[in-house]
């Protein structure tokens, strides 16, 4: 008997019948033998329709608020699902974030979690229930109630896992693993088996929509076997079956299978573009913009300075595209005077466009691969950023689907690996 | 400066934009110097919408698991109500039930509260804010969220004007104040500027809907100042206008004006009657039927015992409707062979229909004129039950209306008081 946790997305528990679906394929495992615990997002739609209402009262909704009101669709997600598991026969209970409590620092509406007391949970596993908990959100040291952002009953399902050990988090969603890129970009994309951490951190990180990042790096961290597969199979298939299908995101080298150089291609169109030029240079001034920036907890991710040669420079950076509008007020009203910027200047019609691999750490030649199959297509690059394991570009948005195309391509990922 | 309480019902947080209307209103109050602590309901068709999914995965929905469902409602319409005030510039925070805490026993969905700690929510008051706290609910010893039944934000309200010793608790809603009876049936029903809280006591516990009985109760054993007044006037009506519309409740009989024999007719079709028959008369036979209903926590209205002449008695009884098959279940099973009861039956075409007033206290012969008129219209009484102020009686559904208009005439309840 093991402790395994799943996690359902809000298409998974989009509608009423959707819910006992999911509550079946649970019950298969908490009567095959399994310790179940249950993360379930919001129902799809809810979120969305909750901070529609928010803006509909206040153009930039109050964090601590937009938290409270947020929190409340997964509640009902947890209530629901209990319920669904009791009419099958299956003693269920379900908590919030702060029943457990996993407790948070105070950065509304991106909080990160700090711990989780699972005493509780526990219990109500020993005493034979399945324990549904929220994915999404935590109690702060005041008794606040604050959300991990986006995405985040990913990151609640795997630091649940992590923190009580479990035996692997099943990460269930409307696509049936993780490919090589997007196949609405590129029909010939393929599914892998296997993906190693470090790549479906980049994955992640860039863009691909399948596991919030954050989840990714604890799963990294606790090293907890975390799976991707789909909740669209009749929810009676075969347990065995169940248990190696999708994408197991794999911890060991020598597990991963697929060594091809590069293993898939990520593309991002929620960035932002900012510039901010002829900037008197000197030392500490990266640190008197990008300083600022953090400070108002906007995340920076591309960031390239140039030098001019009449002793000024270049900064440019991309942030969240739903934060260009904070960032650049913040940048003309705070920042421009105090480093004597010539101009400050953004554009959000940009795409982040990335290949990712293990294998090359140990080859040569792929980003240069990158770039000449780019400009063989006439796609012009704005910033270039790299890692052990990734090259990004950013690149004009209209040209995004081409660039995946033309990479996925020039890569190989288009066919099976040896 | 004096604290105040308001309390909006689910119509007057039906729409951003009444919600923006209810900010108006207590910002206006804010203004003038009062602090201010606001419990809204959920918004309009909010609880029915969830109860009405907790339905579709579960016939008859977990209590727990239900409570913790429709929590969100009034969490939602705290935070959307909090973000309204902060838009229009004043400072407000939003708290659940379990932040205050409102601590309650663990009845789900009929939960009492046992006891406020006001010292989080009397920090923010002091420091300037707006409190916004969710009717309807609370937290038990375990942790566990509660809800107070249907309308339990009402009895929120009163409970934290008496904890805090507010100067008045105001209740909005979409009508204007306690009327003689419902004007929908009775078109010449008239408003009452005062009336007892013996007499709302009776008016709310018999059906009419605008204040839940609880929050009387609460009202009257610790003096809260209740008024109930329209949250559909213009927001920005003076304040001295406001503060003396609706009608208030008063404790003192001298401050109760309206010295009408008969102070109105309450009307209640949300009960059903349970006849058990033909049960051998032998002592402690009421506590074997009665006490096996109360220990599945349901509350018992009318109840009725005729002796036959056969050495046999029957009960008759009444629930509210939606415990009648539950009810009914428990009877069958569990009561009609240990008592040897010939027969249960049930019927829900039922309605109470009740004459309340104070002045009944020193007047005879007003439940003759009751029963006088009802026969006058042929309307056959099926139980009678009295007390000190009122007279009820069940009667057929289907003549509710009828018996309504007929009693606010015979009792001069059209007429204004001298």
């Amino acid at each position: 008997m093991s402790l395994i946790v799943h996690k359902y997305g809000g298409t998974s528990m989009g509608s009423t019948e959707r819910i006992k679906n999911v509550a079946r394929r649970v019950a298969k495992w908490h009567k095959a033998g399994h310790q179940m615990v249950v993360v379930p997002s919001a129902m799809s739609g809810e979120t969305n329709r909750l901070i529609g209402l928010a803006k509909e009262i206040q153009e930039n909704p109050d964090p601590r608020e937009l938290d409270m009101l947020c929190c409340t669709g997964e509640q009902a997600s947890v209530a629901l699902l209990a319920m669904a598991l009791k009419a099958q026969g299956i003693d269920a209970v379900s908590f919030s974030g702060w029943q457990v409590p996993i407790q948070t620092d105070s950065s509304y509406t991106k909080a990160r979690i700090e711990s989780i007391d699972d005493t509780r949970v526990r219990a109500e596993l020993n005493a034979g229930k399945v324990v549904v908990i929220t994915g999404f959100q935590g109690i702060d040291a005041l008794g606040n109630q604050t959300t991990l952002g986006r995405g985040g009953s990913d990151t609640s399902a795997v630091a649940i896992a992590a923190a009580m050990k479990a035996a692997e988090c099943l990460i269930y969603t409307d696509v049936d693993g993780i490919y090589t890129t997007d196949p609405r970009v590129v029909p010939e994309a393929r599914r892998m088996n296997v993906v190693s951490f470090e790549e479906m951190l980049e994955m992640a990180s860039l863009g691909s929509k399948v596991l919030q990042i954050r989840s990714v790096e604890f799963a990294g961290k606790y090293r907890v076997p975390t799976r991707t597969l789909s909740s669209l199979t009749d929810p009676d298939i075969d347990l065995e079956i169940e248990m190696k299908s999708g994408t197991l995101i794999t911890f060991e080298e020598d597990e991963h299978m697929e060594q091809a150089v590069v293993s898939g291609i990520a593309f991002n169109r929620d960035e932002a573009k900012i510039m901010i030029r002829g900037v008197p240079d000197k030392p500490g001034v990266a640190y008197q913009i990008l300083g600022e920036v953090a400070d108002a907890n906007i995340d920076v991710d591309m960031i390239v300075q140039n030098q001019g040669v009449d002793g000024t420079t270049d900064f440019t950076f991309t942030v969240h595209r739903n934060e260009y509008a904070k960032t650049m007020d913040l940048l003309k009203g705070k920042v421009q005077g105090k480093v004597a910027a010539k101009e400050v200047a953004g554009d959000t019609a940009v795409c982040k466009v990335s290949i990712v691999g293990i294998g090359m750490r140990s080859h040569v030649g792929i980003a240069s691969l990158m770039f000449k199959t780019l400009s063989e297509e006439g796609i012009n690059i704005q910033m270039i950023s790299t890692s052990e394991i990734k090259v990004s570009v950013l690149i004009d948005d209209k040209y995004m689907e081409l660039a995946v195309r033309a990479l996925h391509k020039a890569f190989g990922l288009d066919k099976a690996p040896a």
